[in-house]
């Protein structure tokens, strides 16, 4: 398989490094070919060529597939009146790549449940799959400026159509089936206008097309209050753009360990693109202390579903499951305890899946 | 002083009539005059005459130095085929009076600091007073639908003008003044256009009126992180419509207890108006056992920032702590111990109050 590596901005470089380890580990153990490529995504880029995109990537990665993303961004590129921002990047390869669907676990590895702000009764057992819409919504409505002075007036629009809910909800719905068969959809019916298309499309599909699946709608602000005080409740949770950002951001801190936290983002038949949901942690850039265990569980994720090799990333999974079991901690999990670097986490990961 | 009750539905008419036992006693006490009268919004105007915010409640409410509401809403209403919900008339009453300002509070009684779902070292201490914009924003933008079948799309838009973000900074800044200096402002800067005008305004009318309060901004999503793992560390935090509706209610969960947190929403000059912030709670409707100290604590709020009575609003507080203190609860915040009713709660505030 033809990987792409999309390495990014601050412990990007080190984290993807670690991933493509475990990629190769998995190819040579199981009897996989899989190529690796680099190209530049974000600030680096941005510095490179002034285009946090370019268009010699953009080719890489739609000839690849998957891609495995490590992180862009740093106050570097943090200007507002800059021309374009790292993050520019990362909007355009979801809509170049069709990447419509943002699919976030939200698991606890039982060794890191104390890691958690939240009560051991209330977070325990929690395992939530998000569904993002990823390349519609207000994201990537029409937007602009009118009037002058205090009458100066911005807008953007949030829209969505039927076909856009449609596919998503379906995605949402055979993931359901492959769980605990349940399905809940998140929207603001009560006052937007998207939102009651979204939510009279998703009923009408799941009514439909998957009547066995146990189907239920909440209001994005009751989601959020629910998160907090009975996540367990919860199994694919399916939602728009600006909302599921919100929300799976939200349900990332349930956990308490961000470092362990994978997501991908698919679309129609095209390469899918993987990244730790964590930042580019500039402050910890270079260290060689950052957690790549995130970055490692994402690359399952693309051997589970764009390369359909389901026994690897289960192996890559439970190898993961017994470094912490084992007590290795990187700084961000040890909790003031003795803490391993970055390079070390990810041999110790090697070493289980031998 | 004029005051306009709005018990609305659900456990609405029972929490207001308690707060408005304390509302007399507190004039007795204290000699002055308050005037009630009862209007109709919600499911029950609706039921009397097909509006749920009729325009006898509005002229009543515009003649009002204060408004007090319970809460509105029930199963009964859900319908989404009807034609009218009890939410357009809380939505249109904020309109009609221009509260253009919701202002929560997010505190915690010491007594009831093992109601959080979070963990005590997380959560202790915290004391956050939010500004949510409450007349702009994409709830009150353009919307419709156009196209059919799988096309059919529908939108709503997202505008914000500077005086609309002027307006509530300062408020919100003067409020900081008064508390620990230090104001957050909430946006989505980064993809959103009148975030970018929210930002830009908020930051100018800060260098420029209020150099001495500490200010920062934060986007919407990682502040749905930080209100989780270090909610401590925010005073003051100001933000859009939609965004406020998300992340207030995300940190009404924080205290673990909704049935002790107030609202108040307020304009330029005219009355404000003042509310507990959870719902109608129709399930317990009638049973005479909801916590009316939300409602008890709008009423404070009422006091302190419509009537400009700080020493009564004061002596509301102190008393609903002091009953705490005391060991009394409703049955929300028994957790498995001895219950008291909504009726037996207030009077036990009144005592306290003498
Ligand atoms: C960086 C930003 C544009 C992005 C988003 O809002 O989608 C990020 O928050 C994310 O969730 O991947
Ligand atoms: C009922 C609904 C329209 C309302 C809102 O979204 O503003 C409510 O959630 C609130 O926060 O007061």
């Amino acid at each position: 398989a033809n990987l792409v590596l999309l390495p990014g901005d601050g412990i990007g470089p080190e984290i993807t490094a670690e991933a493509k380890r475990v990629l190769e580990n998995v190819a040579s153990r199981f009897g996989h070919e899989f190529t690796f490529s680099s190209h530049q995504i974000g600030g680096i880029a941005i510095d490179s060529c002034g285009d946090p995109l370019p268009a010699e990537t953009i080719d890489a990665c739609k000839a690849s597939d998957a891609v495995l993303l490590g992180a862009v961004g740093g106050p570097k590129w943090d200007d507002p009146s800059a021309k374009t921002r790292p993050e520019v990047g990362l909007l355009k390869i979801r809509k170049e790549l069709g990447l419509f669907a943002n699919l976030r676990p939200i698991r606890l590895f039982d060794e890191l449940v104390d890691a958690s702000p939240l009560k051991r009764e209330i977070i325990e057992g929690t395992d939530i799959l998000f569904f993002r819409e990823l390349t519609g919504g207000i994201y990537f409505g029409d937007s602009g400026r009118s009037g002058s002075g205090a009458g100066e007036t911005a807008f953007q629009s949030m829209a969505y159509s039927v076909m856009e809910v449609e596919r998503i909800v379906r995605l949402a719905a055979k993931a359901a089936q492959q769980r605990d068969n349940r399905l809940t959809s998140v929207d603001k019916a009560n006052v937007l206008e998207p939102s009651r298309l979204w939510r009279q499309t998703a009923a009408r599909v799941m009514a439909e097309e998957f009547p066995d699946v146990k189907f239920d709608v909440v209001l994005v602000d009751a989601m959020a209050m629910h998160l907090i005080n009975r996540p367990r409740d919860f199994d694919v949770v399916v939602t728009g753009n600006l909302f599921g950002d919100i929300l799976t951001d939200e349900a990332s801190m349930l956990p308490g360990s961000l470092g362990m936290l994978p997501s991908a983002s698919l679309g129609e038949g095209g390469p899918g693109l993987y990244e730790p949901i964590h930042g580019s942690a500039p402050d910890i850039a270079g260290k060689g202390i950052a957690n790549p265990l995130a970055t490692i569980l994402a690359a399952a994720m693309l051997l589970r579903h764009s390369l359909s090799l389901a026994d690897e990333a289960d192996a890559i999974e439970a190898a993961v499951g017994k470094v912490l079991a084992d007590g290795l901690r990187t700084s961000d999990l040890a909790r003031g305890g003795k803490a391993i670097g970055t390079k070390e986490m990810s041999e110790a990961v090697l070493d289980r899946l031998a």
